[in-house]
């Protein structure tokens, strides 16, 4: 693999560059990833976002870096360090882990490195089309479709997840429009979605989070897709915080709501989602927006409640769309072929 | 009356000051109203909000006006001007043709106006005072209380409509607990509440929209209250974008959920929420926020759905807490007595 290029990330005879996330959607400013300190920072900073996609940066970098010539006991602290960049990232241990086990220090093993890290990219362009075509038989012409948060080539390596049904609906000819949350308090949707969308020119609208609802009663919305951090074994799934009231809101008027994600983000180890911890964030994130300059609108110190995920009950989803196929029920796992 | 003070206006010596919302809550600054012009400008640019308070500070305006020595030809074109400094805002019309209509120009007409105006102001304490009063029976110790918007001193001359409910509450020694959505795209929760109820040192916790079904799911809102612009003669009313949503997800919960609102919100005029046309506002409110300095965070060029405010069908509401009563029934009209 000499080059891969998308929207978010590039990787260029051995050398890694990211779309700097923070600095959208007002500049496109394209960084070259130096060493496994720059690559932290990025990761923790916010320029490099979506589980996936920080999964297959992680692992591109520990290519670049073998290849940079460091010694292999430096590069194996870089790779722990580099594991432990976000502390939640299930995606960035696997990619690390992946990389790195059973890995024999023998001359050409940076070519191992190598081989390993494109196979981590690869394997994340081939589980988005998996998603989108498996998605396709849910669509159909003139489909106005809700979405949350970002999931698309912003957040994956490939064309994305619920994002990437729906890109890839367009690219065959289905006329759909998206309605996109703005997603508070970091308005992924608001600020990458939308600019992702308007790259693809898959029409549009934006719109708060708290107007879904009136959107839905107005009979505007056939659908609604979203991604997925982690599904349990019975079905039930963390994401974004709002998806679990747009899953009650789209059961209240009858519209199909839909997941889509890869079969790994399913956590066999997972029996429910009461067994899923939620993470608390930052306060100032609430009490206004910490980028692109930032501005704090409410009282310095008005106590806020911040969960950056909340998790959706398996009985208001309609279908679970995997890149193994499409299920309606969990646990029957009744599986519909993908092609 | 010589003097009246609240969070939001100064009535002094004939001399009206507001406070500047805008700047709400990073800084506390009051102007004292030069003239109708002047008045008409805090008005436009929402330095003066909150459709009661609206109504007020027009007619005390008036009241000023009158007695700077215009002459009464002056005085009724600027009258006609203020009434139509914003065009939805049906208490402002009401305010000023209650203050205007029948007036006869003979000497110590100034002094008629000054009553008139006051009268407007005191009906507004009065209407705050008996909500408060009527919505006490539906609130009990430990409750911990989902609000939308503003709907507090800051919204009206007295101590407000929902959030008036919920302040007398606090003043009577019940134990209790406010969750304020922050209220997108205006961000009134976010701003302005939350100052307001730190303030009153009442304990409070600011959620973004999308956050209130999870907070519902955890069990952790006993009641949902919120205000009303309009409401219809079968119980269906408008109120700020976002209300509807939670109404919905209120029930879904099995959680109660009360409008609370002045009987002159009852439009008889008006027979259902479908007759209510609902005011469009603009996008760039919705790519970032546009006060206390600005941030844009969307594309420029977005396209946008921006809607003022939803419609809530009236079988999904509890009871509507009226100054003259509670309604559990509208049709029926079966209310309950204030005492």
């Amino acid at each position: 693999m000499e080059t891969y290029r998308s929207l978010s990330l590039r990787w260029e005879n051995g050398q890694l560059s990211i779309l700097d996330q923070r600095k959208v959607p007002h500049n496109e400013e394209w960084v070259e990833v130096k060493d496994a300190r720059h690559l932290i920072g990025l990761i923790q900073e916010l320029a490099i976002r979506g589980a996936p996609l920080i999964g297959v940066c992680a692992a591109l970098g520990l290519s670049q870096f073998a290849h940079s010539g460091v010694s292999h006991e430096t590069w194996l602290k870089d790779a722990e360090r580099l594991r432990k960049a976000r502390p939640t990232a299930v995606n960035l241990m696997k990619a690390v882990d992946f990389v790195v086990k059973d890995l024999e220090f023998e001359p050409g093993w940076v070519e191992e490195v190598r081989l390993r890290a494109e196979r981590v990219l690869q394997s994340d362009v081939k589980m988005c089309e998996g998603m989108a075509l498996a998605g396709q038989s849910i669509l159909k012409a003139g489909d106005r479709i809700l979405t949350h948060c970002n999931t698309g080539q912003l957040a994956t390596a490939g064309r994305g997840t619920a994002l990437g049904v729906i890109s890839l609906a367009y690219e065959l000819g289905q006329k759909i429009h998206v309605y996109v949350d703005e997603t508070r308090p970091l308005l992924q949707g608001g600020r990458l979605t939308t600019w992702e969308l308007d790259r693809l020119q898959i029409p549009h609208t934006l719109i708060c989070d708290n107007m879904a609802a009136d959107l839905m009663r107005q009979g505007q919305v056939d659908k609604v897709l979203v991604g997925a951090d982690r599904i349990a074994r019975n079905g039930d799934f963390a994401n974004k915080i709002g998806t679990y009231g747009l899953a009650v809101l789209a059961r209240a008027h009858d519209i199909p709501f839909y997941v889509v994600a890869p079969q790994s983000t399913v956590d066999e180890g997972c029996a429910s989602g009461s067994e899923m911890t939620i993470e608390q964030r930052e306060a100032s994130e609430v009490r206004g927006v910490t980028f692109l300059g930032g501005l704090s609108w409410a009282p310095e110190l008005s106590p806020v409640w911040n969960p950056a995920f909340d998790v959706t009950p398996a009985h208001l989803v309609t279908a679970w769309i995997l890149d193994t196929g499409i299920i309606r029920t969990f646990g029957h796992e009744a599986k519909e072929g993908v092609s």
